[in-house]
């Protein structure tokens, strides 16, 4: 087991080594924009997919809506360039609106970059299965557990720690920009040159869902398709969050990136929006509505856009199309990757500040926040198996979380430039004006984009983080809460503790054999007051026996027998001590508990049943310890052994 | 939860009630022989389904199929009422063979009639779902789902106790005989009035598998059919395992309601199969291969043949027909429920002899044995889920099992008739020679039939069942090993124990509160002769404010840090007990850890998680004992008052 885990998971680092694992810009870019630069695989999809519901009627508008898509990237990249100067410890727009905004506020982000970053997972991992399954058509009926085998992959890779995971995904990543870029400057030449492109499905009708598209159901589409557009926008605050993974000097190293990051989306995203009007993409959220559709609409799918593109420049046969469809897929696993730096440690600020579980601030072997990083990987494997890697059904769930934490970290930001105003003088002043006026009309666009999202994509699943936001925001209230009230209980009092008057010793008992003799010596070394070895008489023959062998070895330890109509030993010997506790309020009870230790997983359940119940119940007695005594049976000796000698760098420290 | 077990499972019952519980045989009729009438709701089904393989040629030589399956069941009852008396105290076929054959062959028969156990919960429940969906259509696309909640169901009332549920079924099996009675005299009377009944699927053709049937393959389809009908044999043991159950004088009270049950299963089976031809039932494994099936034959399903017969003669929309429906579903659910009483009773045998985990011994509220029971329940819900609930495909692995125990336990018998000769007189010796003969002609035709069964059924499923029973022997034989080595090593010696010279106690701390100065005072009370306070330096500040707290509050006790590189503190405490342990060998170290104890489950995720593999790892250590030092928490206590006050039978009993 452990050299499994050693194996997988690599030697364990020392804390000093933290430092070591800092990143140079060329593998922060495809660690940290990843994720936003792999939104360009379905945003154009999710765009065409809304304006699809008219038919062929609506498709010429894209551009459009891409282009107000483009504008309010431009904005976001711009706003979040000024997050990273100014707070560049890497909490991101949590950090932003807890410094500005205050305590609750604070926590909404957190839970809505908590539902962020799950649904980061959730939607990048099927979005690269559904690129995956456009190559390898043959592969569609097992998606769903490719997308699990997927996120099972990345929760190994990310418990081996940050850098290695780094370096194996740099090259994938500039692959995809390169093949992407490649695609759109073709197929742009081709236009040019008066051959455009032609995709496959160019020759296909949609059946439109809806046919009267007039008035207020026109702007209302229009405005939905504006927000599925908004998926391009997704992951764009992750370098704000990992700016301390940055090398010296950190702000500046990931405001650059961050630069390049806008700079390359938005020519990835326009060209493929650009280019799926020319090679006329058709594409229906069910295939079914696809007049023309080759294949069984029920048991196959459709290509994605990337795909349908790659095939009409360089044709599905080519090896660039494969290339292309490898770099997409690639990608977007490195996009996944994004969320499984950022939630741990995100969980892990938000665990040392006691809103979450202590555990996710343990960091684990290898530096990585382990708990977190499993916490994660499980949440999204449900969800894909929930809504059976459906990209269109999850995607419902995504823009929304997004465009909360980045409407409040705006307005913190605003804040923040309030605040840096008070002293100012003169150019500086003027200067952070303009700071203002940048986060500013951020604010109000993605505000604005927000209350159209909340609108537009209600019914169609967003509903479920509207529920899941608050929930998350009172669990971590509630974890809050009671660590506080824990703690305040807990705080020393002068005279508060008393030393108990009398010690007295009760030693369970089944049957007469060496562990319960162990256990009668070892209570009688710690010399308490009384000393009483206590069975239940569940049976009365068994009993009988015990008496007799009692009376046999000449045990000096008298031998109390209760009585159990109910043929259970919790009950009455919880009761009996109960009545000791009661003859001597101040006097201490010490429980011995004689149990076996095994050395194979198995043998547990063969053993230490009916006392488990018994020790779980003492608990809630005050004034009574239980003390376990270990009987170590032989097949428990290989089990130390082994575990002695694959013990985590036990050679390497020595014994201090 | 009390309240809710106690609502559901009635009050517990003391030990000395169990002789209350006796059955008289009108209700033990409905009990015990439930599981071989209801037998007849398949039996033909399943020899029609093999026949149908060769299209519609073969249906004709069903009666004869028949025939041989009716000339064995009278056989097997004639044998098992020699069982019956020979052994009245319930051991059944188990007890028969340990006695005779010795212990390898009684462990086979072990396994083979828990795995039969297992398997008529899941094939009866199937069946029973199938008959419910028979008059229900609508129901078919839930009927998996419908199939585990009738198990949980069964699961809650077996854990009630045994009368009650027998009470709860038996007018619904005597429903049963009459209604299906009545079916087959209706029929057979419009039959020789001219006028017989036609089913609905008499008009449909089968697609043949196979179409050529001649010689060899001929004669091992019609032992495959033969093969089918043997399930109209299943649950005939089921009354010699249940004798003790019966009112006094039991095995003649058993041995006649075994007779009742021959006849009226053989009434039933040869009934329903010759108005199966009558009417001209067809069925098809797969509904696809029936030309004609009026409805999609993906997504729904053919009716039972049962179902096609009552139709027949009554009317698909008649209150008969539902009536019919009604009882051959409640008879199988009753059929499911004999395995609830079997099952348990054989997992407690062989508990107590050590072959099965003690806690199958244990008796629990309501007399049950509780935890065989929700063993049996799950691994038939694990069936049933993994063979969707296909009752043809469930039956493959029924009757290997149930063939294995009636072969062995009728040579079993052979060999007890063998031993009574020895000594025997006159008329007495030519009775038990006549009673020799039955069983003898018993063994040789089940042998017969397991030979045929292993041959025809092998590639069907039956496989899983030859691999399944050598496993259970093996993990019987392994569990028996286990226990008897556990017992020879834990046999006292003289000299063996000697009392510890020293005693170091050592307190795990954390923090300095309220719980870290509770353990210092109980530990101190135990008079140890050293005392520590031991903490890991997992983070420099943390344990830095530890070390001024301590000096603050002037705690008497010394602090030893150890050091912990890899931020765990399971390594550092270990390795600082070891140094003690080796410095005095014949020491004892008492290690307090202080433990918080909350009233809420989910409290319990957000403490004491660092310790517990601490504590889990101090088992392997000899010479150490854990103390947990309990802190309850305010929370605890509405939990302390809430199980006194539901506790089970507090009040009537006292405190004695």
């Amino acid at each position: 087991m452990n050299l499994v885990k050693r194996l997988l998971l690599g030697r364990p680092l020392r804390s000093d080594r933290v430092a070591e694992t800092l990143l140079p810009k060329r593998i922060a870019l495809p660690i940290f924009a990843s994720d936003a630069l792999s939104s360009v695989t379905y945003a154009t999809q999710e765009v065409l997919l809304v304006l699809s519901i008219g038919g062929l009627a609506l498709l010429h508008l894209a551009p459009w809506v891409a282009l107000a898509v483009v504008v309010l990237l431009a904005v976001v990249v711009a706003s979040y360039r000024q997050v990273v100067h100014a707070y560049p410890s890497g909490g991101g727009s949590y950090e932003v609106v807890v410094r500005n905004l205050g305590r609750n506020p604070s926590l909404v982000v957190a839970a809505a970059l908590m539902v962020d970053y799950v649904m980061t997972v959730a939607v990048s991992v099927a979005a690269g299965v559904d690129n995956i399954v456009s190559a390898l058509p043959q592969l569609y009926p097992h998606r769903v557990w490719l997308a699990i085998a997927v996120i099972v992959l990345l929760i190994a890779l990310n418990l081996r720690g940050a850098r290695e995971s780094g370096r194996a995904f740099a090259v994938p990543t500039y692959l995809f920009i390169a093949a992407l870029g490649l695609t759109i400057v073709v197929g742009l030449t081709q236009f040019a040159a008066g051959h455009p492109p032609v995709a496959e499905s160019a020759g296909w009708t949609i059946r439109p869902e809806q046919v009267d598209i007039t008035g207020v159901a026109f702007v209302f589409l229009l405005l939905r398709a504006f927000s599925s557009g908004c998926t391009a926008l997704t992951g764009v605050e992750a370098i704000s969050n990992g700016v301390p993974a940055f090398q010296r000097p950190k702000a500046v190293n990931a405001g650059r990136t961050l630069v390049i990051m806008g700079v390359l989306a938005i020519f990835l995203f326009s060209g493929v929006t650009a280019l799926s009007v020319i090679a006329q993409v058709r594409v229906a959220a069910n295939p079914c509505d696809l007049i023309g559709f080759p294949t069984d609409c029920h048991s196959t799918g459709q290509r994605t856009v990337i795909a349908q593109l790659a095939g009409a420049v360089f044709g599905l046969d080519s090896a660039l199309f494969f290339v292309v469809q490898a770099g997409a897929a690639l990608i977007l696993l490195l996009a996944a990757n994004t969320a499984f730096n950022g939630f741990p440690t995100l969980a892990s600020l938000l665990a040392q500040r006691r809103y979450l579980p202590r555990q996710l601030h343990t960091r684990g072997d290898r530096l990585a926040h382990s708990n977190g990083i499993i916490l994660l990987g499980l949440v999204a494997i449900a969800l894909i198996a929930a809504f059976e890697g459906s990209v269109t059904a999850l995607i419902q769930l995504y823009i929304l979380g997004v465009f909360t934490s980045f409407t409040l970290s705006q307005i913190g930001m605003v804040r923040h430039w309030n605040h840096e105003l008070t002293g100012a003088r003169g150019a500086q002043r003027r200067r952070i004006h303009g700071h203002r006026l940048i986060n500013a009309v951020g604010a109000v666009l993605t505000a604005t984009v927000l209350v159209v999202v909340l609108a537009t994509k209600f019914t169609h699943g967003a509903y479920l983080v509207v529920i899941a936001i608050p929930v998350l925001y009172g669990i971590m209230r509630g974890i809050h809460r009671h660590y506080r009230e824990v703690r305040r209980e807990l705080e020393p009092e002068r005279g508060d503790v008393v030393l108990p008057s009398r010690v007295h010793a009760v030693v369970l008992v089944s049957t007469l054999h060496k562990p319960t003799l162990r256990a009668l010596a070892f209570a009688r070394a710690n010399r308490p007051d009384t000393l009483t070895a206590l069975t239940a008489n569940v049976d009365e023959g068994d009993t009988q026996v015990l008496r007799r062998e009692w009376e046999r070895h000449g045990i000096e330890v008298p031998l109390k027998v209760v009585e159990s109509p109910y043929r259970e030993i919790t009950r009455p010997v919880i009761d009996y001590i109960k009545r000791i506790r009661r003859a001597g309020p101040r006097d201490l009870v010490c429980v011995y508990v004689p149990e076996y230790v095994v050395g194979r997983w198995w043998e547990n359940l063969l053993h230490n049943q009916s006392s488990l119940r018994l020790v779980w119940r003492l608990r809630f007695e005050p004034g009574v310890l239980v003390v376990s005594v270990p009987w170590q049976l032989v097949s428990s000796h290989h089990q130390r052994i082994d575990r002695a000698d694959h013990a985590p760098g036990r050679t390497r420290r020595g014994l201090g």
